[in-house]
């Protein structure tokens, strides 16, 4: 697709969008979020060929919330390779994002590492023999090397919020913990879990930093992340997990791998194409945002980027 | 590819599988398909440009079992368009195939059209004002024309053998008819269900029947079988929905969207590339092919196809 | 309790309930039942010492339906003994009276005797090698025994009235065939249970009918219908499973073991003193007689003759 | 029954039991409680008429747990009054005894107090705005003043045993805060709620705390502990709900309301006639004393004493 036309097609998204009459539900349980202006949206695509197209919004800081959880799963496996498998799912679930019915009848194996039971073992595998603090730092400096921007920071008040009102990530983690499929305190695995999602990007950021998954697994500046079959991976638990209990309806609306997170982002990745980041605050009844999920379906339609048409170009 | 290398790559999977030492289970429920000698596996490969590539058992006949709810799912889309959605869902199931739990939570609105009650549903759809024998003949032919071969027929023991044991089946249908969603009675509704399931196709139709999901909705001969937009999304629902409740690791090993039968097929979809049916008898646990599963991991492994890797042709 | 102090309470609560303003909602279901008018009330006592006490439109006849159940089990209690339990579990539900989950996760075998799954493998004991229409006959003269009154008769309309509805109940019995736990043919089970769901009786004959249960399993004309541990433990049943999904509440607020029908009946057993029949057409939410469970509330409260208090005669 | 009938009885099922071959299987989850040795056995009657009989190991002490909910239950109604049953429900469970499912499906309200989730919201009520030492002190003070023994004490070392591991209750009370029915921070209601458990306490101590509830909720001394419809109601608490997942097979089977702990004791309550308390910390699948279960059969069997019976005395 020519610069030009994809261009265009960015403005277009970003113009319709900021006339919508509709802006979703900003995510009220985390207080810090609640705060937020729902009227916001902005798109940035980074292109294989090393292009970035913005709009709207895009250079707006927000909270990544569970998008963080696919740099974290890249993390933990670079640590534990597959044995993380014999802990987490690959299965959609079936189920509400944050529900303990599938974990109480498959006995502390949650079904996925993109709800919040899967994200919270793979959080006590990147906390290892670290301290919190430290474990933490670790992620950070992992995104930030992935966007290629060292500015990117926590917000400690969000992360202060979720502590605070977090009882069913507590419950989750305890519970898991009673199946020895958790084996650090609670609190210190969940102080690591709220940090990562507390991270703020922009739109410009994060799609930069979701660039290796559009590059078989490398970094722009020619080192690998992860081995080719690894993004691959990634990427297919990203269509049939990364959207909460929507995920197949997205699939079949959008056809293109993504997480989306409850501070309104959305991550898609394009194999060989383009990483795209989309954000509005305001989030459908499924939790995803209502906007960032018009936006993507939009810019499907107008390039034919879904994985399940024939690739034209 | 070049075709060589694609010769050699099925010559390959086939003499490999052909030494295989766990053929998996035939599946036992269905008296008829018990009787199947498990040591067999074929393979059949229609690319887009017109090629056809087959390897061991690719011309003996198997009963196409789930995989039918393809084609089912086309022909009724054909009928009443999206107000299909209104009836059944399009999120992967999260449990066994047969589960009739989903259904009383949700309702009796079946989570997706490749889980048996959603079929079923379907089936209601294709039968219509029909009587049972006409709607049986409406998908044979639909599915003669889609593989340009008039000698595919329905295996009466086949469906005689299902009618007689298919109690879950019977009951699904009741229980969605309580809820209004089914709306003939069971015996018509279940009549076509089991024929279009006892259908018997080698994987050469097979591949030939599945080549309007890769080339974008149209015939080979120039027809358009589906719109653009409704190709990619039943490619989709394959790929979410498609292999019971391994659906999500089978994307995650494979990652080509599939359909899979107890008979012990497969048909993948490679957008813009290639139709693939696979065929082998026996089952994993899953109630998938064993062999076939493998079949298509490897031929996914060796050619890219994934469509969560970069196209690369 | 003297008899002038009972037919004064029974006085009492006849007069207090025929001036109730909310009778509840008749059942919707059946058609026949919704025709029913709710404005009706009655009561029937037969005490151990052989005084019959009535209050209200106690000879009104009314569709027992579920309360057939207590007589269905003591007859295949008596044909197979207690390798009924084989088939049919003792514990209370967790679940709505109709409910097809219990039944998948427990592969068949429903939780008691009383939810309509229990219900329907207790008529296919009753079925055994007899035609439906001598099944059927059977159970209507053991009720006419018991109630020493042969004019008790089914009503051929309501019992066509839930053949034609009972998509559920056919799902049911097809789903335990499924897991070998229902022997015959759906229809022919079916049209027993429905038939002796059909039966009407009025409180005088229904609390005839239930004396065996408070006389430890004789007959008043001393012949003996079950032995006496045997009435002790139908009595413990209809305590703990009796009132669909509100046992639990109604066990803590009235404490008779009880078994009550969606056409407003309920049969209460105070062992060793009192077979209590009431009857209002209109139901509260949980399918139980709104103001029969007042009424057996209010006689409790006033003569003391809950199980959970001590015995003062 | 004669004083002499019962004291041959006793001394009969003491004698039998003592001579047991499987003696089940002690609790293991427990640290401190898989130390005690299985091959033990007591029993202690108080009569109405102020008679104790005893048999076996009946002034060895044991771990009171889950019976102490009865107490809890007591206290806290005695506090709150039926404004308790805002907060928890009065239905069987129909599921294991830690189930977090259910709690999930009825939104933190668990179905009664009896499971853990019931009991560690009656323990927030308790806690009430005092420290958890003194809320621990006043439940031991209510116990040994029903029980007429101030000796009664809690085991250290088993409160502490449980804290250490009890992954699964801070799992649930972190659930329940997340729906806002759990008032107080998990660890200090745990605080109260496995002291409580921890508590000691022999059968002989045990019969005698339970008077109140055979003497209509009377202390022997004359006071009144509770009105009489609390105590019938918590009789008909413990009949429905008092035996974890088995509650309707011991209601069918024994007829006694009873609630048990899986410190392998059982208080038993036979209104107007017997307060009981049996104890072998051997285990049944189900939770339950295996040898404590079946003496409470032999004693129904040969007294007469299920509630289901005519009171013969």
């Amino acid at each position: 697709m020519p610069g030009a036309d994809l261009d265009a097609i960015v403005a277009d998204i970003a113009g319709t969008l900021a006339r919508a009459e509709d802006w979703g539900e900003v995510a009220s349980y985390i207080p810090e979020l609640a705060k937020v202006d729902p009227a916001q949206f902005g798109i940035a695509i980074a292109t294989a060929d090393g292009r970035m197209l913005v709009g709207g919004d895009a250079d707006t800081g927000f909270s990544i919330q569970s998008i963080s959880k696919v740099f974290a799963l890249t993390l933990a496996l670079g640590k534990v390779g597959d044995q993380l498998w014999d802990r987490v799912g690959r299965e959609p679930s079936g189920n509400a994002f944050n529900s303990i019915v599938q974990l109480e009848q498959e006995r502390g194996i949650p079904r996925n590492p993109f709800i919040n039971a899967g994200a919270i073992v793979v959080s006590d595998v990147n906390l290892g023999s670290y301290q919190p603090r430290v474990a933490i730092g670790e992620i950070l400096r992992f995104i930030r090397y992935l966007a290629g921007d060292d500015s990117i920071a926590i917000n400690g008040e969000v992360a202060a919020s979720e502590t605070a009102t977090g009882f069913r990530n507590i419950a989750l983690a305890n519970y898991m913990r009673a199946f020895g499929n958790v084996h650090h305190a609670a609190d210190l695995v969940l102080g690591l879990y709220v940090h990562q999602c507390a991270i703020e990007m922009s739109c410009r950021q994060l799609a930069l930093a979701g660039r290796y998954l559009m590059l078989n697994g490398r970094h722009p500046d020619g080192g690998r992340v992860v081995p080719p079959g690894r993004a691959r991976r990634i990427n297919a638990l990203m269509l049939t997990c990364g959207q909460y209990d929507a995920s197949g309806d997205f699939a079949f609306r959008v056809g293109i791998p993504s997480k989306s997170g409850v501070g309104g982002g959305i991550l898609g990745i394009v194999p060989g194409r383009a990483s795209i980041a989309v954000w509005s605050p305001g989030l459908s009844p499924s939790g995803n945002s209502h906007l960032g999920t018009q936006a993507l379906e939009m810019l499907a339609q107008r390039t034919g980027w879904s994985v399940f048409s024939p690739p034209e170009g």
